[in-house]
């Protein structure tokens, strides 16, 4: 049998999880999938279930796992980490090569900063899209992107900063914030720039965590302390969201940014432009066509102008954006048709 | 100080819980955010914290909340549950009414059903779109538009069941199926069908968890065993989470459909059929325009015609979905004009 057992984000173990590690022959603790924010973790696992047991183990000898699949073929063995035990891809990897072996798993789960971080600034969760990782790469097209596409459906995103045990790297919010404003100015889709509100989580699951409430522009100028720390790029935020937001910060919730007011649906704006614009061009065809000595049913053209441009409103209220731009350009040529044909003459 | 103590999945305190717990003067426990998958969880609480401290409260106290508040002001005191306790919103407007009352707030997180069911199925937490939750009304409009736009986007979606604790009742997983089908067979965008895969996990945190790789057509002949259930539909798989998923299943991963394969932007698929069907009636428009004694230019408003269903494949193939479809909309409203107006009578 081998156990997967999360500390969660405070890195202290359940004690249904202490029960289960006791009754294991091999307990191996790994601290580089997160940040070993409480250092005594190790030698608090020792005290509670004694020196030789608990085994320290690194990257390389999680990835190549086969001392670990070994011992849990014959005995009850644990691999034991921070957070959540199964976010890590590489534990993921050792779980399937372990079922394919004929071993049994089981997980103990623990506290994730991702679902944590959304608890702490008092956002729900339902309102998140895809999450992000950023590294220090200089420009990231594709986590502004991914935070566009978030924004456009009102939704927030939580951005995971780059960190490396190794090189003891952390990638800072001021880094990350200007990656993102490096891709507005290439890709320039308006989505980011230095009055997007940004949420910066500091050191959660410690006993001097924080959370500030700050912008693009200003998160430079926070005191923010030490790493590691996690971001948040709120979309529309629902009341009880900014009440939280004001709470946390001390701010009043006028002063937030709604990172999602300026971006509309493309379809929206087209609707929108191309059905005032057909309802004018209509009342202008509907006078000339008073006078005109064509035998054509202008009557019935018309009503079905009106009939599709309704649709068009009713579909973009439903969310059916698509059929929404077919309704008003089909409106636009009913009504253009008849210039075309030298059978009215209207301006647009 | 008032303490927000999860207790997560398995609803096991961690050692740092305990130690908070037992400095407090007033515990909390609630019952109604999370199901109760571990009827003794109470009973073990007061044999760690002694009977008299652990006082048992439903909804009505935690969403009135003054009592909660009153005690945190002159003491230390803890609302517990399972999962993570920042999860339920109610306990995020308590928390948000205790810091406008000055009173300290601290968290003790716990794991969530949501990051937990993610790992379980060896999932990667970054292809996740937002989440949804399912009630019992019989067609779900949102659930179904918000699982086709992750769709849309190759992302998985996790589909939270409506619980009630009053009535002791669980949405069943064959009914949100049934939903999600009854919403294709109305919205018809082609997301949700009887092959569409889905993932079923059963009582997560318990002793007897299960983990079903199924669809949506065949989740009724699943053996699911007791409620609590949660769903993920997941979009396009890395070869990674194919991986995994075969290995949870024991079926093979070729036999797994690919949910996103199959979806196409609704206006790819719209551009396609209308270009189509409006070439067609354009042939048939010429023939009959060329008998008619109608004094109209048919030829200027034909090449208009053509002109925009280029534009519309033109547009498609650049990615700008939207001038497609308000091209194509405009060709087919050019066209239809004359038959409204009784200037040709020709077939679509």
């Amino acid at each position: 049998m081998l156990y997967f057992v999360g500390l969660g984000i405070e890195q202290s173990p359940s004690l249904k999880a202490l029960k289960i590690l006791k009754g294991c022959d091999h307990v191996f603790y790994e601290s580089y999938t997160s940040p070993s924010i409480h250092p005594g973790v190790l030698h608090e696992l020792r005290e509670q279930l004694g020196d030789s047991k608990v085994q320290n183990v690194n990257r390389i000898f999680v990835e190549d796992g086969k001392k670990i699949l070994e011992v849990s073929k014959g005995s009850n063995s644990a691999l034991v980490c921070s957070g959540d035990p199964l976010i890590a891809t590489t534990h993921q990897e050792l779980r399937t090569r372990a079922i394919k072996e004929g071993i049994e798993t089981k997980i103990i789960h623990g506290s994730s900063i991702v679902s944590s971080v959304i608890g702490e600034f008092g956002l729900h969760s339902y309102c998140f899209g895809k999450s992000v990782t950023m590294t220090r790469e200089p420009m990231q097209h594709t986590a502004y992107y991914a935070i566009f596409r978030n924004l456009l459906s009102g939704l927030h995103t939580i951005i995971l900063l780059e960190w490396d045990e190794s090189q003891h790297f952390f990638l800072a919010p001021k880094a990350a914030a200007e990656s993102l404003v490096l891709a507005e100015n290439d890709i320039k889709y308006l989505a980011i720039g230095s009055e997007t509100l940004l949420l910066v989580a500091s050191r959660l699951g410690t006993d001097n965590p924080s959370l500030k409430v700050t912008s693009v522009g200003k998160v430079d100028s926070e005191d923010l302390g030490d790493p590691p720390h996690v971001l948040i790029i709120p979309g529309r935020l629902h009341f009880t969201e900014k009440e939280a937001l004001a709470a946390i910060s001390g701010k009043d919730t006028e002063s937030m940014a709604d990172n999602s007011a300026n971006i509309e649906r493309v379809s929206r704006r087209m609707v929108e432009t191309y059905t005032r614009k057909t309802l004018t061009a209509l009342e202008r065809a509907k006078k000339v066509s008073a006078n005109s000595k064509q035998k054509v049913r202008f009557d019935e053209i018309f009503e079905n102008v009106e009939c599709y441009t309704d649709d068009a409103k009713r579909f973009l209220n439903e969310g059916r954006e698509e059929l929404a731009v077919l309704s008003i350009g089909y409106a636009e040529g009913l009504l253009d048709s008849l210039r075309f044909g030298r059978l009215l003459e209207f301006e647009w």
